[in-house]
């Protein structure tokens, strides 16, 4: 019988970071077929003129059943692969789901789960058009496949961006975070007390936030209407420095953004002073994560046709190879950025 | 907070068809895009030329690491996908991988699991284009996402069956099933002794076929060079009873297979004997499942190229609607076909 833990010489996952634990599992893979045009290493993969992309929720990891209603999580779940399609500068067109649900789940709470996930179809456009529903032995996890169209000429990768190009980053950041601050704080208190009736008043926006994110197609749509093609794109789902570290990888270049330019919303700075008086915004933006933002950099040949486009904000440029991705504070101290991801690089 | 389990009306899956249980989730679904050729309901979904497909294996429902390799597991997890594409007269191109794991799997863990992947992507000559690794609470998940392309007037669904047509398998049926029997055998006889030293010898044709199957593109390509497209076509994951039943369902027709010519391996009338004196072959056939051959039907006219093809045995023909699906035995009795799917229905 296999032996499954390989007790000499064994790796933990948690030791390595994710940047480094793909390219050492994917090393020296060739493309075969001619439509394969881009695969591991970005937002989707590039096949012909589609693009496609996995997103998989697992429960007790990525979603807490205690305060996600099921519809909200079918949504949240085509809404980020979809936000991969918006990060390829591409337009969603079909989905399919995989669920595997344990027996603890009904057919009506799959009804719900549904629900939202056929929302948020038609709230973007896209056709479900398959997948399975299965078992699992413990929760649910919920895998998408979000498939799309990007015009010739359109497809923007993680690998374009060039020095002096604009950083820019859509809606606000931190908020998604701060929504699960609040949420996380009910549940305990809940759990202290069954009796307690959590009172979300005044969180709506950064729960909603949190719970039921959009993916920036619109911002897309703004982009194609001004004819801009960003020459690099990623979403930002892990925090903002998270992302500005995967375009800098990916661009062999460093990049700038300043702390003053960061876009964040006033209840997320109330959150966070309510929580603790050492909990900054700027730290959520930079590492909260789920916002489903776009970050992107624009040839400054562009900077007229987007300095007034509806919720996108500069941020910041690209500087040379060889430098760093840093934040400039008010203060203009320079902080390197960092992220769980890129662990163990410099 | 939100309430998981809802006690007042609440329906058990495991109570209803997993037929039913699909189409009560989604009902009046529309198709949006001009791309989208066939939504849910077939081996694949049919976008353009191009065929997609989503297969999850979940550790403990799916697959026992007990006797998985975890490099046979990665093979598998890509075959079972192909299998789909060949299932629609198609030819499988690009592959996105989606893996979730506790921390009881190391790194070392996932690169077996990664060599079996690229070895089935190899073999097939298939890019792994995409997908992330993640972690899991418990266990391992894997969800496998194809896609293939198919040349125009070449895409067989599962609903194209006329009356009078052939019916017609590929390989051997009911080995898998059997390999998988001889697997929990010894894994209950090294429970009860760890000392016990599985001897597997004289079973190697059925345990490959359990723990490595293939999919039968070899099959698809026979045909193609024939030039004989199939009139309705679906793969044989869950038993041959329940892909005949899905043929006849979406074609509206009946269906006559005969037992004397299902293909059956000696190998696995023998772990039959050895089991019971009461486990027959051809129930193996009906209802084991995960062979992952093909069930076609063909039109009379091409009989001829059919006859002789290697590993294409005829077992039957298309009855007429409001027919049912049934085999006829060596003593000329009936027996309707009934598989777990369509529980509930007659």
């Amino acid at each position: 019988m296999e032996q499954l833990e390989y007790q000499e010489g064994r790796t933990e996952i948690s030791h390595m970071g994710k940047v480094a634990l793909i390219e050492r599992l994917t090393a020296d893979m060739e493309s075969r077929n001619a439509t394969t045009r881009q695969g591991i290493g970005d937002d989707c993969a590039v096949i012909g003129n589609s693009v496609v992309t996995m997103q998989t929720l697992v429960e007790g990891v990525n979603f807490d059943m205690m305060y996600t209603p099921l519809k909200h999580l079918g949504y949240k779940a085509v809404a980020v692969a979809l936000s991969n399609i918006a990060a390829m500068n591409g337009t969603p067109r079909q989905v399919l789901v995989s669920v595997a649900v344990s027996n603890r789940y009904s057919v009506e709470a799959l009804d719900e789960l549904y629900a939202g996930l056929r929302l948020c179809c038609e709230r973007y456009g896209v056709d479900l058009v398959g997948g399975e529903t299965g078992t699992s032995r413990a929760g649910m996890v919920l895998t998408v496949t979000a498939i799309g169209e990007v015009a010739e000429g359109c497809i923007t990768y993680r690998r374009g961006a060039k020095l002096h190009d604009l950083v820019c980053c859509t809606g606000d950041l931190g908020s998604a975070y701060a929504g699960l601050l609040i949420l996380e704080r009910e549940k305990v208190t809940y759990q202290a007390d069954p009796n307690f009736q959590p009172d979300l008043a005044g969180y709506d926006y950064v729960l909603e936030r949190f719970l039921k994110p959009e993916p920036r197609l619109d911002v897309v749509k703004a982009l194609r209407e001004q004819g801009v093609v960003p020459t690099a794109m990623t979403d930002i789902s892990k925090g903002l420095a998270d992302s500005v570290l995967h375009i800098c990888r990916a661009s062999h270049c460093g990049c700038e953004i300043y702390e003053e330019h960061l876009p964040i919303d006033y209840q997320t700075s109330r959150v966070c002073s309510e929580m603790s008086k050492n909990m900054l915004p700027v730290s959520c933006a930079l590492n909260g994560g789920e916002d489903y933002e776009l970050l992107f950099s624009i040839s400054q040949k562009d900077y007229e046709k987007v300095k007034d486009m509806k919720d996108v904000h500069i941020i910041g440029h690209i500087t040379e190879e060889g430098m760093p991705a840093v934040m400039v504070t008010p203060q203009n101290t320079t902080i390197t950025l960092r992220a769980q991801a890129f662990q163990g690089e410099e």
